[in-house]
């Protein structure tokens, strides 16, 4: 391991114009001029090299004509070097928001050059989707639109519930769940959150990643009660009279199947509604679809499913109160500005030479 | 007009028991059993009489078996006594958000007896449907919902702008308005009111009627722009790059056909979203068309129509990009709990015998 991926040597000195540092852009298009010339102003010395190849294309080999020699930082995703292509190279940053498709590869697991995420990007987009899909259901606008396909006004004998005093329970307390929690309380609901671990003070409640400006919840104070797995409290929480349970955790062993038939029968006490916009096998297709069918919970928002993509002619595309999209709730005409975001917030870390990376992996856990 | 409507008279005193009152109320259901527990708590002098007939039900005269002499306090729609059947009565509460069926009535127009509307009852759900119909419309939810309908998981290859930097113009700032306001904020996006007057103090910018608690702008301090009438600003309003506009004024002969040919235009710039939950007459249906065949908007949600209801077969119906439903946004059920607490708060200021009524109509306005 060569002597610049010792941490130490950067982040005890300024350098206030970047001088001798590379960032070479991955992407199929090149960084907006205008991130160009306000980065350029702020740190005259950098250079900016674009090649122009899309880093998510599946089977791909790195690019022989990419040189690597001089790179200190690269935006990318799956793309990156072997160690001994990039000597220099001291900060990989992702457009994902993980990097579990690095686990395994010799840059992450050998080297000490820091790895840092694009969560926090994904925050507004799907806490818009939750919460539209949500409300739309609560409005019976999807009933409603049906009956515009046929061009017939028809007020629909229905009670809508509105979010004044409504109940959200957040499984996973991150990004995405902190702007859902801002929305909701804007809506006049109450938000319940729930973590792995215990978040007794006000200090363990902050969002520690990016944050988009002006969303989420980066002091943690929107929740009226915050719950914890470390407390063995998931029982409590699904009891907790939700009219609203969003699923916003990670996929691992112990999440998969979580939702299943014994929660169900638990949410079904306030026939909550359940939104899901992380994994599918999360949620118990079987399990869920009972759900719907015996009208245990008031409906479901589903941007994954399990099996994903859903097979054609599956169950869950007619179930009552149901509302399935392709996996698309994170999709965003701002998506790459936040990442832009999130690497000019990285290159300010490095010219300061102190303080944490933004969104920086821990290379223990791998997230 | 006998010497009980002048106001001075129990304005001037406190009734703390609320002795020597009675409260009628005439609807379909009595008041819930916790809320008449919670007010004879408050007032044990208090009478309170249920009268089971609907109030709105159309072409009604009073029903000779409600007695009227004793009642000071009367929860009801149309349905008023003459001023001469009910010698003691002081506040005519109605459930409704303005009065314009009685002001032609000799108890409007003839006493001094106060009227005060459930204005702000609406502020929740039609926010609610007003976020929601222009949300689905930027992320594609009826076209997933149509997909969904074949059974068919496809992503559309189609951009989804989310809500933070976008822009709402707010065309009549009242308790809708301001709960929208507050959700927009929520969402990231930036505020810019219209109103009739101007609007330059805090003072004048505060919300004087009834605010479901924990909704609305009290304050008036989300708009980061308040233009007016009085200045002259419509078309500056039109014009200042607005992602969604919301149309809540009223329908007066000078906002019939407010937004039309002229106005679209203006629009266009921005391809605005237009959402009207007010009057459909306030939009000009033909220039409405125009505005959507011609994509100089990027779409439409009217829970109002021109004409309405609209007719099976009307070209609207079918206008790409618009959402229609059959003026239902008002729907909640939390509605007469709304306006129970209205007419707990000014049962307080009965007791008090001092203080503005909530919600007071002025009759030289007659809002």
């Amino acid at each position: 391991m060569s002597l610049q991926r010792v941490l130490g040597r950067w982040w005890s000195s300024a350098n206030g114009t970047l001088k001798g540092h590379q960032l070479l852009v991955i992407a199929p298009a090149p960084p907006a001029p205008e991130w160009v010339e306000k980065v350029k102003k702020k740190y005259p010395a950098l250079e900016i090299i674009h090649y122009n190849k899309n880093p998510w294309e599946a089977g791909q080999t790195v690019p022989r004509d990419i040189d690597w020699s001089d790179v200190t930082i690269v935006l990318t995703g799956p793309l990156v070097p072997r160690p001994e292509q990039a000597p220099k190279l001291q900060v990989v940053q992702v457009s994902s928001a993980g990097v579990n498709y690095l686990l395994d590869n010799p840059l992450f697991k050998d080297t000490d050059v820091n790895f840092c995420t694009a969560n926090g990007v994904h925050g507004p987009q799907i806490a818009e989707w939750v919460i539209t899909t949500y409300l739309a259901s609560q409005h019976h606008i999807p009933d409603y639109l049906e009956l515009q396909n046929r061009g017939t006004w028809k007020r629909l004998d229905a009670n809508v519930q509105d979010g004044v005093g409504a109940r959200v329970g957040i499984l996973g307390y991150g990004s995405i769940g902190r702007q859902v929690a801002r929305v909701a309380k804007a809506l006049g609901m109450e938000v319940i959150a729930y973590t792995n671990g215990r978040r007794p003070t006000p200090e363990s409640r902050k969002d520690e990643g990016y944050i988009v400006p002006g969303t989420g919840d980066p002091d943690g104070i929107f929740p009226s009660r915050w719950l914890s797995g470390a407390d063995d409290q998931f029982e409590e929480f699904l009891s907790s009279d939700l009219d609203l349970l969003v699923v916003a955790v990670p996929l691992t062993p112990s999440t998969t199947g979580l939702i299943s038939g014994p929660q169900f029968k638990l949410l079904s006490k306030k026939k909550t509604f359940l939104s899901n916009i992380a994994r599918g096998p999360i949620v118990d297709t079987d399990a869920l679809i009972d759900a719907l069918d015996n009208r245990m919970i008031r409906g479901a928002a589903l941007d994954v499913t399990d099996p994903e993509p859903l097979p054609d002619g599956h169950p869950l595309w007619s179930k009552p109160n149901a509302i399935i999209t392709p996996h698309i709730s994170g999709n965003s005409s701002a998506y790459m500005d936040r990442v832009y975001d999130i690497l000019e917030l990285n290159l300010q870390k490095l010219s300061e030479g102190k303080g944490e990376l933004v969104n920086k992996v821990n290379k223990k856990t791998g997230y």
